[in-house]
């Protein structure tokens, strides 16, 4: 026999809703209740079936979450945010990992999973705007600005003013000669372009000249790519005073090889980055970064998901933006700077 | 008009196995041809039907890979991992990240999925061998010891005898005062039991005391947890001259609460940790740690599953085993005793 969760409630003498809240996994219910509960819960052998409402109106309760590589720190802590706001829905989120490659991603936008799940989240690296058209499966919201004028409803974050501001903020302490990392053909990464159009920006602005030769691709971003660079940098004779990664693995990569070359971070060299991952907050030295705002990027989505899938389907698709903030730590500030509260110069 | 790989072929002038190759992903084309095949796929719209093999055997050609928490980055690079070896099967990977909570863990097992997906790789945390018992849903198989006895096909590695070697490497480093960073409830974490007992089978193989106040506990194990447990035992006045953190994010979380606290590692206190993630290679210092073979344990996992799918399913449940190294790195030896080779005291 098939147990309920009225059953449950009335073996450990709580309310439907309390056992509800067990399941679901909120923390405000008092230990001794959650213990009483997942007693009575083993007992009854009661399995939740989440998956009942959503079979109602026609679907499975899932969504999927397309990102490139899980282990880049930066989508694995978007991915948990994503599961957070979808939970709030009912929805569970499974994950597809692309690779970033074109050929993966266009399997995926054309709903090799559209009997499986209700809608999709997808952050491209490789697709373009024409892989989009004609599509006709399970409603899609794009995260980034890799597809310019796509179909779909898109999150965004302001790339530009972002990776402007945080130059600025180098160039404003004094910096003169500012690597950037992580740049990379136009038809690879929309990020890396449109970072790079801030940084240069940035120089503009101040009346400093944007020198190439300060400007290191990497195809990928990851830590082993970031310390190549930086390596790259340091011994073509380029000498930086300070470093923009385009994401943070790669500036933890830069921190590691500017270590290994005998140089201090920020005396010597300061170092930036982006995304603002839990390793940035506990490297040593910790990292300053732009923080967009994951788990706003991560509710926006899922809410435009929702409203397509409950509303007007052929609507025109929406953009929405999520705010972001420059974090100022160690690797661009002295300690003693910064526990004092003296702000940058 | 739906375009088929022949058609691709013919425009690109190349053989199907070419174009399916440059689908695939295989890295094995060369640019040239892969850029003439990508441009034909382009022109005609084609899109893969990667299902249909998978369709015709009454399958999905989905597997789903379910894991507690995808920001640490063991899972994130054990997905990685799984993605790939599930990619000589042709199966798509969708991830599953379950919290680590019994209950959304037994949504998972009892197969919530299960007219979605044709197999399950299940990386439990909480939960228990009768939540498993009877279940009917798509075939399992489960990684790591925290399902004692289940009905399931397993991938394991030796937990004890990894946290055994590590510790007594330690010990002969001349290390007496070895705290340990991780420790969990019985009905927490397998992997946390297993791990505490090879530290205790290394102290009684050398005759040494094991010390209670030595051990600190840390209910989740990212990096904020092991360095508020570092700075506890800082603060408590146990003074460890070493310290063996159950994962590497706690070892990081560590070692940033030991630069913080004015210590040196491994001058005054040695660290490990356990997993060999990407960040404990470019951590300053690097950080000497148990490297489970993840690339041999996703292949296990992913080959387990096929023998199943297509094989006997009520044949009595196989258990296999995955190798693991201990990686020697800067956090227990000197960078000068490193570089020279010279092997540990």
């Amino acid at each position: 026999m098939r147990h309920r969760l009225k059953d449950v409630a009335e073996r450990a003498g709580v309310s439907v809703k309390t056992v509800s809240n067990v399941v679901n996994g909120y923390v405000h219910v008092r230990p001794d209740t959650r213990a009483r509960v997942e007693q009575a819960i083993a007992e009854l052998n009661y399995r939740p079936n989440l998956s009942a409402r959503h079979l109602r109106k026609g679907r499975t309760g899932v969504i999927a979450l397309a990102v490139p590589e899980l282990d880049i720190p930066y989508f694995a802590e978007l991915a948990r945010h994503v599961v957070t706001a979808a939970a709030d829905y009912g929805w569970t989120v499974l994950i597809d990992q692309t690779g970033g490659r074109r050929e993966q991603e266009r399997v995926v936008a054309s709903g090799i999973t559209d009997h499986l799940i209700d809608g999709l989240i997808f952050s491209p690296l490789a697709l373009t705007a024409e892989d989009l058209t004609g599509l006709d499966g399970a409603p899609m919201v794009l995260l980034g600005e890799r597809v310019d004028h796509g179909p779909a409803d898109r999150v965004v974050i302001d790339n530009v003013a972002a990776a402007r501001e945080i130059t600025s903020h180098l160039i404003q302490l004094g910096h003169r000669r500012i690597a950037a990392i992580g740049s990379q053909r136009t038809d690879e990464g929309a990020s890396a372009r449109l970072r790079l159009t801030g940084y240069a920006d940035a120089h503009r602005a101040a009346g400093l000249d944007f020198d190439e030769t300060l400007v290191a691709p990497a195809a990928a971003w990851h830590r082993a790519d970031g310390a190549a660079a930086m390596r790259g940098l340091l011994t073509s004779g380029v000498r930086p005073d300070a470093v923009f990664c385009f994401n943070d693995t790669l500036a933890l990569g830069a921190l590691r090889a500017l270590h290994e070359a005998g140089l201090r971070v920020p005396d010597d060299v300061a170092v930036v980055g982006f995304d603002d991952i839990e390793d940035g907050r506990f490297s040593i030295p910790t990292l300053t970064t732009v923080a967009p705002d994951k788990e706003r990027i991560a509710r926006l989505a899922v809410e435009l998901l929702a409203n397509r899938l409950d509303g007007d389907r052929a609507a025109p698709a929406r953009e929405l933006s999520a705010p972001y903030r420059v974090e100022l730590r160690e690797s661009t500030q002295k300690v003693s700077a910064l526990a004092a509260g003296v702000p940058p110069q």
